[in-house]
């Protein structure tokens, strides 16, 4: 199974794709998509693109994106929601499943608990994928969203066969989440 | 030249589509598109594939989108801000060029001063389409877009021809624009 994970953003959008076979994680792409400076409406015309053409390359089963933090700026909030709304047209337009993750349930996937800085969410993803070098920090949030559906609700159970010896300890599951 | 206005909201989308020849507006079409309780991704995908099956159906050659309030819930701004992403992405993605607009310039260009209520905005649509009856309300936003958009810029010349004899006294241009 291919899932594809979004870290949206109006000038930065995260994508990273990776193959789930039984308990094993395998790295298959990432990358970002940018937006240069021009009007609303021609940025959210490249995400919208973008997004259908990783969707067209990678074949996707399903996929997975980030919920967006709320700004103390309201127009921040407001650009990036339309980012995101991009994001999400360019998944579904493709007949693909979405489903939502909040940044610290995927921090809680990744790296085992929920404050873990940039770094780590990178280093985690290197291990995990056993990446030859560190991804790039939006490439590295995507596909941490996709690790974190992976790993998510029913497939839970399958968490701990995937990384033995990784630094899990001290995570435990309760109603089908990961608790740091 | 045929014009689709939208007025983005991610439980009801209002469009209309007016049509211009020479000095004259006519009125094409106009409704709503709303979304049921669901997920997020479902609801913007509903919106999408409405504001899609809107461009394929009249086949505008250009559309115009108000632009959107910053909410005093920051959640709010957020979902409101994903719904005016997706709409946009079924104007973009259908090759039309999106102008955008606020409410204060939809006001202006349709009322003549940028106080009006909702009521007053249903009025004059009524009375600048001929439309035989009142329209509802978020389909006269969605008019008074497309409306707003006919009047702008370079077309401002043609504005007091359109409609001689109505309630257009006070109205003055500077610098392109009208000001109540």
């Amino acid at each position: 199974m291919l899932i594809l994970g979004i870290d949206p953003g109006l000038r930065i959008t995260g994508f990273g794709v990776i193959r789930k076979e039984g308990h094993r994680l395998g790295y298959v792409a990432s990358g970002t998509i940018r937006t240069a400076d021009g009007s609303l409406p021609e940025r959210l015309k490249t995400i919208l693109a973008g997004v259908s053409e990783v969707v067209r390359t990678y074949g996707p089963d399903c996929a997975a994106i980030e919920k967006v933090f709320v700004n103390v700026n309201p127009q921040s909030t407001l650009l990036l929601g339309q980012a995101r709304g991009a994001a999400i047209c360019g998944l579904v337009d493709n007949g693909l499943a979405v489903s939502e993750y909040t940044a610290l349930q995927i921090k809680q996937a990744v790296v085992g608990h929920g404050r873990a800085a940039k770094q780590q969410m990178q280093d985690m993803v290197q291990r995990l994928l056993l990446l030859p070098g560190l991804p790039g920090p939006d490439a590295a949030d995507a596909l941490g969203v996709a690790i974190c559906h992976a790993h998510s609700g029913q497939l839970l159970g399958e968490l701990d066969a995937l990384a033995p010896g990784l630094s899990r300890r001290g995570v435990r599951h309760r109603g089908g989440r990961l608790v740091g």
